[in-house]
């Protein structure tokens, strides 16, 4: 006999397929949800079906969007000089929160030879299609700083330098907040090597 | 300007609304159901709204199920003179899973004056109603191992042992697989008190 009731059973499991939630999570998930009011698990779904239906890529810079071109490409407050290379939609979240003015570039993915990602996979060719004309003057390439990005952002260099464009990395040093003891050693280096004068 | 497209900002909302996730990992887990495909989003969403309109409350041991009476209360492979008594459902589930043989009676909550849930906000009276014929010989008090569990458990006790029956409380003591340096003193006084000969 199944633990189980069916309908619950099947929650379970579906909310068990999500990044990050276990079988524990995903029951206790699945309860509050069955405990709680019927709009409640209503407009979850309906969020979740929305959410999916109603979210498409803006035709410039690949960042998720309602409407295509995205907010930000279309805004007239924002510096058309400057692009910000960025990995998924999320980083755009992040950044969006320093104020960065910039426009920005989602490459949806990083290079990644030992997954088989290449150039070809990410959304390199449409960045080069955006640098044809001559407003952007800037390509900040702000890749994760790991293995993928860095590998990713070398390319990248590599392959605008010769364009005439200023392109730069986000510096690695210190995160704010942090204590120097605790910080590992190849940041501290990097912090040492990028330091300026105050 | 809205950092989030407008239905991604709805769905990150609700998800952040479930118990232990916050806004990091309702964002983390918004993006993962947008990259997903629009199957598995609708697959989820249906889980959602299924699980919440599918299970409703057995009328005898007001479980969860998905037809009532439940599956434990209709099966026939269960000893009917024994009854353990739980907080919440997900307690059942638990206790099936130590292939326990009795039936279950859930009382959706346990007696807390300090939130101010009496014996009648809980299932005390569905539970009398069960024990007025005479199949039932053992009440086994589940309840949690906390202030509220036991003060539940207490109440109960009191009230049912007038009735003639088998009143009993799960055993408190070391958790297996653990660590006698590691368990609390008062885990480890119980411990100690409800010794038994090998």
């Amino acid at each position: 006999m199944a633990i189980y009731a069916r309908p619950i059973a099947r929650l379970v499991e579906e909310l068990a397929k999500l990044p990050g939630i276990g079988p524990k999570t995903a029951q206790r998930l699945a309860f509050h949800i069955i405990s709680g009011t019927r709009e409640n698990a209503e407009s979850l779904a309906e969020a979740i079906t929305q959410a999916k239906e109603k979210t498409i890529y803006c035709s410039i810079c690949s960042n998720l969007t309602e409407a295509d071109p995205c907010s930000v490409c279309t805004s007239v407050g924002r510096d058309r000089s400057m692009i910000c290379v960025v990995e998924e939609p999320k980083d755009v979240i992040s950044l969006e929160r320093t104020r960065f003015k910039g426009l920005y570039h989602v490459l949806h993915g990083a290079i990644s030879p030992i997954d088989g990602i290449g150039p070809g996979d990410i959304r390199v060719k449409e960045l080069l299609e955006r640098l044809k004309d001559d407003t952007v003057q800037e390509v900040i390439l702000g890749t994760d700083p790991n293995v993928e990005g860095e590998a990713t952002a070398m390319y990248l260099a590599r392959l605008l330098k010769p364009l005439g464009l200023k392109v730069t990395r986000m510096a690695h040093g210190m995160p704010v907040g942090s204590d120097l003891e605790y910080v590992d050693e190849v940041t501290l280096a990097k912090a040492l090597e990028g330091r300026r004068e105050v």
